[in-house]
């Protein structure tokens, strides 16, 4: 019994309608087609890949200078020299990446690297460090830029969680729009951030200057304390090296999204991580020699009146103006923005595992506006469930976050090595000496990060990365079981081709029910209906109709008998003895295939969802769970008032 | 290609194991047959259908005094006479439910009398008021028990909510259980605050009597205030007698559960109804005769130092012993649980409403314990979300809760006149007087509630009581549509017997695919299978192995050839290209049934859920959502490891 078409005309109206939210908040889909117009060129790359790396010049050097407390005034004198073994560093990996950039044109990240020339593990373990970092560096970025506004407006501390969630969920829906859209929220606070930081430090360079290295501040910093201790010990050193180091994380980022350049990709790209680095460097190097000539030191975050370096330098430098205000916003912003650059990463980083089966293929897949969706949600919420357990707080989470960022960095530079040991040639020796000397050196800066902060943190990190590796792996092993499974056949396999045995759950005589009757007709002359014995009148009026509607018509026109079974349920289930029925009849026809037709009501309003029982849909459910590879289920549906 | 079956012995071994905690939690199932085993007697029936009704003696006094509270001192000479009306009420009402309860010995709640005689509106204005009544009393319950608790323990104020909460959850997983176990666990405190509360009662009258009417307090009540007015208006005492009839919600209780009692029924329904309201009552008159010997009113709660006016009359009677305290504990412990008596109603109406088609069916079936698991869970929801929305201060609600339960009462009663002028006969005027005369007894305290309370919320039950009648006349709308939907046909139509258009959606080709193809090739000589280009390789590698591994061999066995269809999609979108296909399709084949062969990988593990896409289910859903009639989806599952 069929009614006419009213349905599906109306029903694919329904579709761009419930989108209209989705298609607000973050924007209209893009066809594959357009995959060109969303590649970044260098002046939006450097914001979107390089907020991370620059924003690190606000906290690194201060990260330095709270390890030296204990020197006090003393410890401005090794401020220098740690700043520039870290510039050494920073230059090492610059050069380094360039060099990975060239030989890996479509995307060198450390995973790549790493796995291409080191192997699989050494790969995983990249992939492990980064991810990591990239999780970590989320949540430590916006808690970060949450934790200056709120130094610089105390009243807002009781909104610190809600203000952390807003800015990720912020981050997270610019992220879903796409790349192109995104570079425009970013630049405008991260030039600005570079223009004015770099114009306060050339002012203060240009006043030292004129004033022999002794200029008067316009404002003066807070004296700094009587010294703990006279003389600096190597452990000091390296503590205040190790938590420095976190200055240089995030320059990975350019050479792990070689990809998403517009061409010429790899000059783009180079512009792109030289003019990062070219800045962070000038920005590090401007500082590190200010607070010398200024006299400014870290201050206890612990203690009332807590100013950050950067602060008290602008103060000192150009006085409380509106020149400062707008300085300390743009870096608040940018701190708060970095977490961007995650958001760049973590998805392409995953995609890459899911292609190569060490991750769920749903993350190998491009959304609505080609960006990886499913990256940047699982990234958001694993961000977000870390800010709500650390109550938007997670200065804790700092030293996991720069071992992760130097374990690939390492990894990287290490596979480099091979990479030119491999190749070979006139300029390899070159590249490979460059390499190993960035695989030194940032292999170094791990093992002093692991000992100097090993008790603070950094031993979560050594276990979580090796229980990373292990879960990668397990889902590839998983992934090449399903292969297996469901390989190629050689043949479409053409033997048994019996009628299936159709067998139809029928509670009373009713249109639903006839329809799927009917429809069961259709497919076999082995037709079953099966009744499951909860009401004895019911049971009898069911008989009573089955002779009366079907088997008299059936036997009309000569058609094979469908046979109706009652099964009992003393404990009122019906799942349960229909289940076992088809289950048997399943094991007594080891040749042929035993259809189910589940005749189902579908409801047009959701409330009506809530008016009915849904024994279809549980029965088709409990057959798909605890069924068999000989089990189909036929599902008839019948719309109400189609 | 079918592979031996290893799966179906081991699933359902996971049947009684999944279930372990539910069955340590609310018992192991009940077979239908033991129905009988679950009726209550006359000692069970007491706690279970009298706690509501009890426990308002332990609130009804206070509430009337409160409402003297401007008199002070001289209200106490118009409580007497108060509960004396009062009593008289109740008098009245006690007689009334026992001719209801002989008249309608399967359950006489106030919907079914209010149906059966005054009509549809009648019976679903009475139903709309009692279900109100049962949700709210849940609440209020609780929370007046905690609310005791904790002006006995004020440190646990912070726990009011989380206390409420397991209270709630103690007393639904005890119905989950069912009615025999629920007795044992509510029969101890209920009976020991009926012999506590009849002791001090006792006592305090015993001393009354050899004092000639001005016994000694042991510990003296707080002085009553100078009173603010000198005489007492009408208005006064209205409010003071509506705010007292609170004393006797609950009472109601028993009629409606005349089904769950143990023969002989009318018998044990009638004994525990004269039970409850014998001992209310005595509870009722002793502490109204007592307040005004021992000179107790009632305090200003939100005052320091504020005592209920039971925990003052028995520190007055018996002092600050032992006895005192466990006569206060058991007073809390019974205030909590009144909540039970809406567990034992409310499933009970639901269901009434149910099968009568004005309620959602699911609360219709019994559950694996025999108890109407959804009108449990359903109450206990709602009531939670109260708690949750007051934060276990509930005192607000308490107007609309006795409205609602006097509604009901009015309703049954005058139900019960039309019921005895129908009947006729000699004894049938008598009951008719009797109920008569109830009708307009609490019909008249109906209206002095409303108007009296009206502004204190009783407002909001003239606005929700009309709007879940209509609720409920929407809902039977929403059936009586659907049974004329689902009618029976009137024989099985046995025209369009034509082999269905089978389509099967094919990304690759692979065993499952080549599974269902398989299938689709056995149930018509028309198939279609469907590729969704997304990728170019892709489909050139399925267009050659189609050749090969399909093609060929259906040619070598003179099959009909089945036909491959490629559909472009630029948004990379997979289901609604070939959702349109297929609905054009079903369009250009009127007569013809297009059956859509969905091959689906089942993953044996939960997390192996994770790591797929689950286009399959997907298909299914958007297939059933969106399709129609002739639109069949058919399941074609493939075990991972079976």
């Amino acid at each position: 019994m069929f009614l006419p078409n009213k349905k599906a005309s109306s029903s694919r109206r329904l579709w761009p309608n419930r989108l209209w939210l989705l298609n607000k908040l973050i924007g209209k889909p893009l066809a594959s087609f357009k995959s060109d117009g969303q590649k970044i060129g260098c002046w939006t790359g450097l914001p979107i890949l390089g907020l991370d790396g620059l924003s690190s010049a606000a906290y690194g050097p201060e990260a330095a200078l709270v390890m030296l407390l204990p020197l006090s005034g003393l410890g401005l004198n090794y401020i220098g020299p740690i700043i520039l073994v870290i510039l050494a560093v920073l230059t090492i990996v610059y050069f380094s990446y360039l060099q990975t950039i060239s030989a890996y044109p479509n995307g060198g990240g450390s995973y790549t690297v790493a796995k291409e020339n080191l192997g699989e593990n050494a790969g995983l373990l990249a992939a492990s460090a980064l991810m990591l970092d990239y999780v970590l560096n989320v949540a430590v970025g916006i808690s970060a830029g949450v934790g200056a506004l709120i130094s610089a407006v105390p009243s807002l501390m009781p909104y610190t969680l809600s203000l952390c969630l807003i800015v990720l969920t912020l981050i997270t829906l610019i992220n879903l729009r796409g790349v192109r859209d995104t570079g425009f929220v970013f630049s405008a606070p991260t030039y600005l951030f570079i223009v004015t930081l770099l114009a306060a430090i050339g002012l203060g360079i240009f006043k030292a200057a004129i004033s022999d290295g002794h200029p008067e501040p316009i404002i003066i910093p807070p004296a700094l304390p009587a010294p703990a201790i006279g003389i600096a010990s190597l452990w000091l050193l390296l503590r205040a090296f190790a938590s420095g180091c976190t200055a240089m994380t995030g320059v990975e980022a350019v050479s792990n999204a070689v990809g998403a350049f517009a061409p010429p990709t790899i000059k783009n790209a180079k512009l792109t991580l030289t003019g990062i680095v070219a800045i962070l460097a000038m920005l590090l190097g401007g500082v590190a020699y200010l607070v010398q000539v200024y006299h400014v030191g870290a201050m206890d975050e612990t203690h009332g009146g807590y100013q950050t370096v950067l602060s008290q330098l602008v103060a000192a430098i150009t006085g409380r103006g509106i020149f400062y205000y707008v300085t300390l916003s743009s870096i608040i912003v940018v701190l708060a923005l970095s977490a961007n650059t995650s958001f760049a990463g973590f998805p392409r980083l995953a995609r890459l595992l899911a292609t190569d089966n060490y991750f769920p293929h749903a993350f190998a897949l491009r959304g609505r506006r080609l960006v990886y969706t499913m990256g940047v949600l699982f990234l958001a919420s694993v961000a977000g469930l870390l800010l709500i357990m650390f109550q938007g707080i997670t200065d804790a989470l700092i030293p996991l976050f720069a071992v992760g960022a130097f374990l690939a960095f390492t990894m990287s530079q290490s596979g480099m090595v091979i990479h030119w040991h491999r190749a070979g040639g006139k300029h390899a020796l070159t590249s490979l000496i460059i390499n190993g000397v960035g695989a030194i050196a940032t292999g170094c800066a791990v093992m002093i990060m692991l000992v100097a902060k090993f008790t603070e943190g950094a031993w979560i990190t050594v276990l979580l990365v090796p229980a990373l590796v292990l879960l990668l792996k397990f889902i590839k092993h998983h992934y090449d079981f399903v292969a297996l499974e469901t390989r190629s056949p050689l043949s479409l396999n053409l033997s048994h081709m019996n009628q299936p045995i159709v067998v139809i759950p029928i509670d009373r005589w009713s249109i639903p029910n006839e329809n799927g009757l009917h429809f069961a007709l259709q497919l076999s002359t082995d037709v079953i209906a099966v009744h499951v014995l909860i009401d004895e009148d019911k049971c009898a009026d069911l008989q009573k109709a089955w002779r009366e509607y079907v088997i008299r018509p059936v036997n009309q026109v000569r058609l094979h008998e469908p046979e109706l079974v009652v099964l009992s349920s003393p404990y009122r289930l019906f799942q349960r003895p229909f289940l076992e029925y088809v289950l048997k009849l399943e094991q007594e026809n080891p040749r042929r295939i035993i259809a189910v037709v589940v005749p189902e009501l579908v409801e047009s309003q959701w409330y009506q969802y809530l008016l009915h029982n849904h024994r279809a849909a549980a029965l088709k459910d409990i057959l798909l769970r605890e069924g068999d590879r000989r089990i189909v289920v036929i599902n008839v549906p019948w719309y109400l008032g189609a």
